[in-house]
């Protein structure tokens, strides 16, 4: 007998109040061709997912690709906890009076000319579970 | 200014290393033309990963392709940490002589008929990063 690996389905509603709870989440894309997954600060813009990524290339090309967001906690001692999918479309963030409200989220203010950019992920599929997992 | 938000790459013997202090990571493939994602256990078997799948009909769908697997560590107070990428091709373990010992890895007895389902994802590529993210 083995415990069972998935417990139950979250809603959208506990999706979202699972993600305002993490600062830490991993952006799920393709790059060239192979499948390519790295963890990144995140805040909650409604429903949409806001990535900073500073001073590196990777977020303009992710840009306009459907990317998966994932956030999780498990405590590896139970082997209990959740996971939260986010899937939608990266767009880079370009507006200014967005910017500037997205940048207030980082506690930061924002100056143009600043290396930083703003991926937005705007979620078109929001899943989660609560995970019951085997011990190692 | 802002924190830098990689540190440094690590060494394939410093993944190795850290893969081995964790008992949960997270599985990226695509699936309908999607990107997918899904925390997993896993232990080592040499360079490679072993996952297993439990009652589920997702670990055949993933066989033959080429997996993305991630594991991390990230304190969300400091906002550092590390990142372990490990990128190969995802099989199903059918050798029994295989499936007896990886079951050990587990503490639990592998009985055939079970349905269980272990994957191997030979490491073709191993990468990670010590991290330091921005604060959110």
């Amino acid at each position: 007998m083995t415990a069972p690996v998935e417990m139950r389905e979250l809603s959208e509603v506990e999706c979202l109040d699972l993600l305002r709870t993490e600062p830490i989440g991993r952006l799920v894309f393709t790059e060239k061709a192979l499948p390519a997954i790295r963890p990144v600060n995140y805040v909650l813009d409604g429903r949409d997912v806001i990535i900073r990524a500073t001073g590196d290339s990777w977020a303009s090309r992710v840009a306009g690709a459907v990317v998966a967001f994932e956030v999780d906690r498990i405590d590896g001692a139970s082997h209990t906890g959740w996971s939260v999918v986010l899937l939608g479309t990266a767009t880079i963030i370009t507006d200014v009076d967005t910017l500037v409200r997205v940048s207030d989220f980082h506690s930061r203010p924002w100056a143009p000319g600043h290396r930083d950019r703003f991926l937005r992920i705007r979620a078109g599929r929001l899943t989660g579970r609560r995970l019951s997992l085997l011990p190692a």
